[in-house]
C-alpha cells in the first residue's frame, strides 16, 4: 500500500521540474526564454538517460552491493556498485523488495533530474546549451549519485552511526541531496561564466535585470508545490520508512513551508523597500519548500511554518548578498534557494526534529557532518568537474550571444517572434 | 485503501487553486498580473497557516469536542472545539482514525485557500495586497470554519434529521462551503470596492475591459479539472464515506459538468451575440466544475451533464445582470461563477440526487436550508467582516493606482517589463 | 489495489491534454492562440459528453455484448454493443468487475477526447470552431470507439489469435488507439483544409511560420508528460493487467522515450541547421511518449531509449517531407508526430517486447495487421467522414478570417489584447 502511495507521489515529481523551469525562464530575460525552457528539458532528458544508465550503479540502494573503503580502522561505503543500465531491476515481479528497487531507480532518475535543472538558473541568459547537456550528465552520472549513495543508499553518511554511535545524517525530501548538490553547482557555474554583459558597472554597480515574465514565475511555484509534496512523500516513504499518517504530515508541512516562506519574503521586502518584491516573494516560496524537505516528515506544522519563514527570511537577505557583495550574477536566486535554504533546512532537522532515539545536539552534529561534507567536498567537486568541463566546451556564450539573447544565438529563433519586446534596454552599447 | 486514496486526491488539490490564479489574473489587466498572482499565492499562504492555527479548531471534524446552544428545546451544534494549532492531530500513528483527523485537516487547509482565493477575482485590478492578506486570514481563520463545520464537520446542518426529522444539508464537493462563501466575499468585496475606474460612464454605461490573456484562462480550466477531481473524490470519500467506484463517478462527473457548462456558454454567447465569447465559455466550464462538485458522487453521468450545462446558462446571464444592472464590476465573473453556479448545485442535489433514504422533497428543503443560511447568515457576515476591516485598512488602490496598474503600484515593476503593451486605452483621461 | 492505482493514474490524464493544448496553440500564430485554446476545450468537453452518451456503447469492454460478423468462416467480433449513456455501468458497487467497468468508461472518455485534440494541431489557424465540434463528435462518438472496440475492447484485433493462431495485436498505452487514429485525422484535416495563406508560394516554395510561444510549447511537454505517465500507467493496468512493479517500469519509460525523442531532435535538427530547433525538439518530445506508449510495460529502459530515440529521429525528417515534399501544412507537426511515431511505436512492440508466448515474428505480424487497418481502413473512413461533414458545413474559414486570425473572425477579440504583436508578417497582401 505504501509502496503504491509512493509510485503516484513520483509520479508528481515532474510537475516541481515543470514549475521549476517556468520560474526560470520567467526571472531571466525574454531574449533567452526559448533557451531557457529547452535547456530545461535537455537537462532533464539528459539525466534520465544517464542516471538510469550508470548513475543509479553508483546511487545504490539499500541492501546493494557497494564499494567500501578501511580507513581509521573502519569501513567507509563510498560508492554502490548496483548494475549498469539498471540491470539488477526487473519489473515483472511481484515481491516488496523489487518494487522498491525499482521505485529507487524511478525516483532517482527524477530527482538528478531536478539537481540537474537547478544550475541552470544561475547560468541563464549565457549558458550555452552543448555544456549544459555535458555538465548535467556530469552531475546526474557521477556527482549527484556519489553524495545520493551516502545518504540514501546506505553509505557512509547514513551510517555514521555504526561508526561512531552517532544518529545517521537525515534528508527525507533531498534538501541535502537534490537541492544543495544543485544550488552548490549553481555557484561553481555562476563563478565560472561570471556575470551577464551589462549587470555590473565599471565601479561594480548591480544594475537590476527583472524578470520578464512574473506571472509565469508565481504559477510555476503553485505547480512546483504539487511536485514537492510528491517528491518529499515518496522519499520518505522509500528512505525512512514513513507510513500514510505521516505522509499526510509531509503534505500539510510542504504547504505550509512554502507559506511561511513566501510571507516572510514579502513581509521583509516590503519593510526594506515599502513595496513587496514578487521575485523574491516566489523565491521565498520555493525557498520554504527546500528548506522544508529535509525534515519534512518529522516535524510539527508549527515546526514547519518556523523552518519556512527563516528560509524565506535567509534568502531574501542571501541573495541581496550575492548579488551586491560578491558579485555573483544569478538570476534566478538558485545559490540561495537551493543551496541556502537546503543547508538551513538540514540544520533544522536537528533543531526541530522528533527522533526516537539519540540525543538532539547528536542529531545536530551529524547534520553538521553532512553540511560540512556539502560545503568541503562536494562544492569543490563541483568546481574542478566544471571547470575542467568548460576547458574542453566554454561554457559562456561570446560577448554577440550575450547582446543578441541565447535565443537568436543558439536556436536560431525567440521564443515570441510575433510579439514586441523592448530590444534593448538594460544592454550597454 | 479509500483514505490513501483521500490522501491522493488532496495532493491534486492545488492544481485546482493554480488554475484559478491562472484564470484571476487572465481576466483581469495585464498592468495588474503580477499582483493578482502574488496575491493568490498570499491569500493561500495565509489561508492555510492561519487555518492549521486557529481555523481547523472552529471548523472541527465529526467526533470532536464542538460548543452546542440550546434553542427551541433542542441542542444545535454550531462550532468545533478541536485544539489550536493542530495539537489534536497526530501523524504518527497508524489507525484509521488518526489518519482521518489528518486528512481533514489537510483538506481543510487547501479549501480555505480556495475560498480565500475566489473573491480576488472580484477585486481584480484594485483591491489591495495588505487587505487581501487580512480579509484571507478572516475567511480562513473564522467565517470559512464555521459554514465548514455546520456542513463537514457535523454541525447543525449536517444534523438537520437529529432535530427535525428532515435530512441533513448535503454538500459533497464544497460547493456551498468553499464556492458559494467564497463567491459571496467576492460580491461584499466588489461592493466595497466599487467599479473599476472607466468601467461605467457617467451615464451608467458599461465599458467591456477584456482579459489581457485568454491562452491562459483556457489553460487554467484543464489545470483546475484535475484539481477539482481531486477535491470533489477527497472531500466524497472523508465527509460521505464514498467508495472507489463512487470515486470513478466522481471523476467522470466533474468532466461532464464542466463539458456542459462550457458548451452551455459557447452556444449561448453564439446565439446571442453571433460569436461565441472564450472568456464566458471559461466561466461556464468552472461554473459546471462548481456546480457540480454538490452532488459528485450521488448523480448519474447525464444529470451531471444537465447540472454543468444549466450552470453554464445561468452564468452567461448571471454575469451580465451584475454587470450591466447591478453595476457590480466583477472582473473575474467570480460571482456569478461561485456563488451563482454553487446555489444552483446545492438545488441539484436535492432534484437529481440519489438518496438511500428521506423523500425528494426533504432533500430539496434541506438543501434549501442551507442556501437560505448561505444568503441570509453568511452573506451578511462576510459584509460585515469585510466592511469593519476596510475601516481600518482600506480595500481600494487610490485613484492613481487604478490607472497606473496594480502592479507598478503595489509591487514596484511590471508583470511583462520586456513586452509593449498598449498602456492606456480603457481608461479616461 | 491495482484498480485504485489505475483510477488515479486517470485523474493525470488530462494534464496530457493540458500540454498538448498548450502545444497546439504555441505554435500556431497569436492572432489564432484564443481560438486554438478554446477549440482544444470544446474537442475535450464535445468528447466527453459524445463519448458517454453513445460512443462507449460501441466501444464497449471485455466481457459486455458485443456484434459479430461471420466471415471467413470464423466470427469477427467488430462492434460494441452496450448500453447507451453508460447504462450498465454503476458506480454504487463494491465489486472488482463493476469497477473495472468504471474505469473503462472513464479512461475511454479521456481517451477519445485525447484522439479529438490531435487534429486540431494540423487544422490550427484555419479550421472553425463549430465544425471541429462536429468532427470531435463524430470521432468520438462512433470512429474512435470503433478502433478501440477492436484493440482494448475483446474486438477481432485483439484476438487475432482466436481466429488465425496468431498473437493478439498490443497497444498498451494507446498509440495506435489514440495517436495514430488522431493524427490520421488531422491528415485528413489537413488535406481538406489545404495550407495557411501565405504558406506556400506561387512555385511551390514553404514559408516558415513559427509559433508565437515557444515557452508554453516547452513547459506543455513537461505537463503532458504526466498526463501520459497516467495514460500509458492506466491503460495498461485495465487492459493488460499489469501489476504495480510494471507500472513502476510505465513511468520509467516514458520518461525515457520522451528523453530520447527530445534529444535526438535537439542533435539531428543541431547537425542538419547548425543550431537545435526547438519546436522540434517539443516534437521529439512528444512523438517519444507516442511511440513509447504501445510497448510502455513491455520493454526495458533501454529498448524504451531506443524507441524514443528513432521516434524523435523519424518525427524530424517526417515534419520536413509533409512540409516541403507533400505541401501539406501541419502548423503543429501532428500528423507526424501523432501518426508517424505512434505507427513505429506499434511496430516497437513487436520487434523490443517481452512477450511470454508467441513468436517475435507473429508478433511483428500482428502489430503489421493492426498498422495496415489503420492505414487501409480507418484513414479512408476518417477522411470520407471529414469530408462528408466539410461538405454541410465547410471547415474552412475564408480567405478575410485567413488574414485576420480565427481569434477575431471567429471569436470577436483577441487572446492578447493589451500586447503589441506584429500584425502582419508572413501574410502576402
Amino acid at each position: 500500500m505504501n509502496l503504491v502511495l509512493c509510485l503516484l507521489c513520483i509520479m508528481l515529481i515532474p510537475l516541481a521540474a515543470a514549475g521549476l523551469a517556468l520560474i526560470h525562464q520567467g526571472l531571466g530575460r525574454s531574449r533567452s526564454a526559448a533557451h531557457a525552457m529547452l535547456a530545461s528539458v535537455c537537462a532533464m532528458a539528459i539525466s534520465a538517460i544517464v542516471f538510469v544508465a550508470i548513475g543509479f550503479s553508483f546511487a545504490g540502494f539499500a541492501g546493494a552491493p557497494f564499494h567500501s573503503i578501511a580507513a581509521g580502522g573502519v569501513g567507509w561505503d563510498w560508492l554502490g556498485a548496483a548494475g549498469f543500465f539498471a540491470s539488477g531491476v526487473h519489473f515483472d515481479g511481484v515481491d516488496p523488495v523489487g518494487l522498491s528497487k525499482a521505485l529507487t531507480l524511478c525516483l532517482g532518475m527524477f530527482a538528478a533530474g531536478l539537481a540537474a535543472m537547478i544550475p541552470l538558473s544561475a547560468g541563464t541568459d549565457r549558458w550555452r546549451l552543448g555544456p549544459i547537456c555535458l555538465a548535467s550528465a556530469l552531475l546526474a552520472g557521477l556527482i549527484y549519485p556519489l553524495f545520493a549513495h551516502w545518504v540514501w543508499g546506505g553509505g557512509w553518511l547514513a551510517q555514521l552511526g555504526t561508526n561512531f554511535g552517532m544518529p545517521g545524517f537525515v534528508d527525507m525530501g533531498g534538501a541535502g541531496v537534490i537541492q544543495v548538490v544543485g544550488g552548490s553547482m549553481g555557484l561553481a557555474v555562476a563563478w565560472i561564466l561570471g556575470p551577464r554583459r551589462g549587470k555590473y558597472s565599471d565601479d561594480g554597480m548591480a544594475t537590476a535585470i527583472p524578470g520578464h515574465n512574473i506571472v509565469q514565475v508565481l504559477f510555476g511555484c503553485v505547480v512546483a508545490l504539487v511536485g514537492w509534496m510528491g517528491l518529499d512523500s515518496a522519499a520518505s516513504i522509500l528512505f525512512y520508512g514513513a507510513g500514510v499518517t505521516q505522509v499526510v504530515g509531509v503534505v500539510i508541512n510542504a504547504m505550509l513551508s512554502a507559506s511561511g516562506g513566501c510571507l516572510a519574503a514579502v513581509a521583509i521586502t516590503r519593510a526594506r523597500y515599502r513595496k513587496p518584491d514578487a521575485s523574491l516573494s516566489a523565491n521565498g516560496w520555493i525557498a520554504g519548500l527546500v528548506a522544508g524537505s529535509a525534515a519534512c516528515a518529522m516535524v510539527s506544522p508549527v515546526a514547519a511554518i518556523d523552518i519556512g519563514v527563516i528560509a524565506g527570511a535567509l534568502v531574501t537577505y542571501m541573495i541581496e548578498i550575492f548579488e551586491l557583495k560578491l558579485q555573483v550574477d544569478d538570476p534566478g536566486g538558485a545559490i540561495s534557494v537551493h543551496a541556502g535554504a537546503g543547508m538551513w533546512g538540514l540544520i533544522a532537522v536537528g533543531l526541530f526534529g522528533h527522533f526516537s532515539d539519540g540525543t538532539r545536539g547528536g542529531h545536530l552534529l551529524a547534520q553538521l557532518v553532512g553540511i560540512a561534507t556539502l560545503l568541503g567536498f562536494m562544492l569543490p567537486l563541483l568546481y574542478a568537474g566544471n571547470l575542467l568541463l568548460n576547458r574542453f566546451v566554454p561554457y559562456r556564450v561570446d560577448n554577440d550571444g550575450d547582446w543578441q539573447g541565447m535565443d537568436i544565438r543558439e536556436l536560431g529563433a525567440g521564443a515570441y517572434p510575433e510579439f514586441v519586446v523592448h530590444a534593448d534596454e538594460f544592454v550597454p552599447r
